[in-house]
């Protein structure tokens, strides 16, 4: 349902106007005169209305308002289903009792490196390994990522250590090699409105993780979700990794309420990138405990054997003895919470 | 030290009068000439550097920008002071390895309903009350308060339960009233930059409770702490409340990195308000339960026996039992953080 | 008239419970049951509804949302006064075809100081002469202004050139001594929800100057106007002076959209301030240019004859020089959309 | 240059091991050893110091921070080049003296509806065409475009007005199609940071109108800007719509001071779009006015003959006189700040 909302003064001819215009969307109007304004409920199977039906309503001279009752998304939506959505991947699951980990460089940088780090984070608990081979950097001057080689590498330390590969997609043409070697494809935080990129993974059978955007509304994000699952995919896994706001003392502010918000919202997994969200090495073990607390079904954690000689984000990548201590301190807080990890 | 750099140019002129000026301040000048830029680094007792002297610096034509190394605020950083500061107040610590709990009704509204709450909190181990007498309002048309009344009422519900009592100050004027009726003087989210108020708390002798403002970093919120301390009142504690973003899905996003973030920074103590910082009942278990594993002192939670008719914040007060619920689930999390509760 | 919106399930004693309380506040409901979501519409004199009964009616389960339809304003409405508020002031008018030009230094200084920038702003062609006494800063080490020394200056300027004078309180406890000197009072930024002072300048009867809040919307701001307007003073000028945003490259970020967007609000008239929504010297006259094509009612700038000795705010002042040459500047902008300079 | 502050302690060790490091890189450190902080200045050619070398170095143990004092875009920087550029495009300029106004409907819809607006933009004086093709939307369900049809509809358009075409580009794989129709190929705010596209479009021959990003800064939208630069394509047209802020009351809010701010840091042409920026069909010709005041280059406006039927932004469209009456409104400002329309 939808509600119009007239500006003051006597809008007869405006309120029949919307009436026929509703009579021919198959709805029905209910009209509520107030005493300062008047009100046009709009009753029916609203589903068709989409938010330019509603934008177009704003263009009629005598609506102050319209809205919005329904949410805009449903294959999302807790309303459509209501159990919450267990990701497989390669016998592990995201959304269950056991949290996932996924760690790993933020970059590939070569395959000694790779395998190094692999065998780190497995040995540490992780349950995923993560890497780059494609990267978006706000430079063209900076490392762009050694694209189907780094893939190559990420498939190697698979075989050495059976970790399945969460790794990004940025481009609609690199869809196939992504498919090949990962597990999980990743749309990052800088891609989550790329529509082109999301129709494509939508029709991947790999399971989705969707970065949120630095300025993306929980709405918008859930909207962004919608689009690969109308393609049929509907393994998609949610990832906050912090949103831009004033605050400069991190580097982005991790809105953990996020976790809550979308376990209401959706059935689908929501895990947190506490690295991205806070970019300060010192504060992840802080801000990753708190994030499980919260109820997040996994984790998301840079760690780099050499931080210091990575190509990108070293400055935010633990190493693997710090990474070690941050999985024991976990396992309690999990347990807090009714999970395992 | 400052860094001021030059616009490039040959600015020879310029770095003269610079380095006078910063002779008269008794600073002595270091120039370095780049390829592209003009540095100059100032070095000395750097400590009477203001911002405004600072700014008094951009106004020189020829200066691009000034880069200030040290903090400003001093009395507040673990720089000065490194150990945890341990505020005490009737018995009780904040920033110890006891977590303190203060929880209860947003406003005061009369005394029966305070005893009520004052009961039912303590019982389910809170350690302090909260209620507000003077209310900051955004409509002149809201509740404003019991004022002194309510003050009374609080007081009236220590006797009861021994819980100390935590209640804001909004107006220089009523300082003698709420020093004489409360234990712990809480500075709203809207006054933190009202520093006629934060100099007038700085002479009292009870703690101060710092909300952090709507859209203040920490680092001037850090200034606010300084103001106070500055008139000799040490005894200030940190209360992140979320902070003002685009997302809409919570009344505001509360900013849990925040807790690690002033943790370094500072030696005060930090409590967290998950009930203002997401604004939605169903959601403050999952936040209060990441303030805690994040590493913040304390909570400070709205708790109401009947929501439906509380004078204001109704929709994300606490009933009793769920707050005893929420306090019992905090505890192996405290735990697992080396903390108590 | 308020829309309750209920959660999916059947809620017949939630309606019915609603319908009840809404019978007791004399107002009617009006139960449209849709096929996803049921929405009771409130019909009657809504006025009534503040925002906390929307807030207690949220906090009846099975609520899932409460939507206002009405502003929360009124005096401040245009819907409540259509024609415009011209301010008068010493012979002076803000809000009507003159555009008000309010000019002079960040702070008082001295005295000699004041008379010389008080006759270059006139000279310029500024109708108001601005200055601080009271001075909120961010450091409690900065210069906090001269007082009522600072006003005695600031009349003295006044008698000299016949300017009035906008100078800012940030103290109920000093209105007494503002009124006496100033002819128009600043509420600035940092207080514009100092709820107390807002309530105090209600009962001046000198017009209020209103700054914009860094986090403030535009509703909030006109809630701060209704504060004022409700005690009695309806001589509000709202003063948009920039919000904090993630941008840094400008101190604020000057949102000239809150102009046209207060003209539709609100009868009140708007002015802006460049200096602080920028902060950067070279860009304020483009700024103020806009300011004045998107139809302000005036601005406020700061002008310094020595910037690089100010004592707060030192580089984003105007040299008197740079000011007339704007003036100048302004002028067939303001001709072109209708106004005089 | 760059500056490297050490924390407070005795750093030696750290201090060899930078120099070292710096001296691998053919550059030279200058220690600097403060009462507080020891600072090390970077010499030398600098401009090999990417963002992620400055990262490497804060991921060293030892090191507060890392401040950057050069731009990180080169190409896109009035640094490098100082006069204005001036994109030629079919016999028009965008940078010159005459101002550039596109206009024309946010999508495609059929032909018929795209010759009528778009001999009604060019009666009205506009003097480039937009119109998208391909659309990003927010929903998986709404209008995605006509795709190549409507390309065809905008070349047709061209050919009876002569009217050169500004539209959008979403997805590298598109880019011949668009490219063979299009004069100004448009990258949108959700794509300023899809590198991959920038990449493409670098390529291209045609000049790109550049949009910025929800919560892009403006270093970053340079650093996207540099993207396209760097691979050849000098041609882009900067393209200011708005930014993701807390305030509800506009669509986005619209940053004019990124116009002087541009100008400054920029060679580049500037142009505003306040249709998007504002999102409210009143307030466009008050934002129009406003950034032709601040000075801008050129303006970009939805313009539809009948927004109600509009399948995309119907609300925010103008009727074809009321553009005509805009465009008439212009013209005395554009005069004022020294250019024509």
């Amino acid at each position: 349902m939808d509600i119009i909302v007239l500006k003051p003064g006597g809008y007869d001819e405006e309120i029949k106007h919307i009436a026929k215009k509703l009579e021919g969307m198959g709805l029905t109007s209910r009209i509520s005169k107030g005493t300062e304004r008047t009100v046009i409920g709009v009753i029916g199977d609203t589903s068709k209305i989409t938010e330019e039906t509603d934008d177009s309503f704003r263009a009629i001279p005598g609506v102050e308002n319209v809205m919005r009752i329904l949410k805009p998304y449903k294959l999302a939506s807790r309303d459509f289903k209501k159990t919450s959505t267990i990701v497989k991947c390669k016998g592990m699951s995201i959304g269950g009792k056991k949290l996932c980990v996924i760690a790993g460089p933020c970059s590939v940088e070569n395959k000694t490196m790779m395998l190094e780090i692999a065998k780190e984070v497995k040995k540490a608990g992780a349950n995923f390994l993560r890497g780059g081979a494609f990267k978006p950097r706000t430079s063209p001057y900076s490392f762009q990522g050694l694209g189907e080689e780094g893939l190559k590498h990420l498939e190697a330390a698979r075989e050495k250590t059976g970790l399945p590969i969460v790794t990004e997609l940025m481009d609609p043409r690199d869809i196939e090699a992504v498919e090949k070697y990962s597990d999980i494809i990743q749309i990052g935080a800088r891609n989550m409105q790329n529509f082109r990129l999301l129709l494509e993974v939508g029709q991947s059978r790999k399971p989705i993780l969707l970065k949120r955007g630095l300025a993306a509304t929980i709405k918008e994000w859930l909207m962004s979700a919608e689009y690969i699952m109308s393609r049929g995919n509907q393994n998609v896994i949610m990832c906050e990794r912090g949103i831009r706001t004033f605050e400069t003392a991190t580097r982005n502010t991790l809105d953990l309420s996020a976790v809550p918000v979308l376990k209401k919202l959706t059935h689908l997994p929501v895990v947190v990138d506490p690295s991205h969200g806070v970019g300060i090495l010192e504060h992840i073990p802080a801000m990753a405990k708190a994030a499980v607390a919260s109820g997040a079904d996994g984790l998301i954690i840079e760690v780099h054997t050499n931080p210091e000689e990575a190509l990108s984000d070293g400055e935010q990548s633990m190493r693997p003895e710090a990474f070690k201590k941050l999985m024991k301190e976990l396992r309690p807080i999990a347990k807090a919470v009714g999970r395992e990890i």
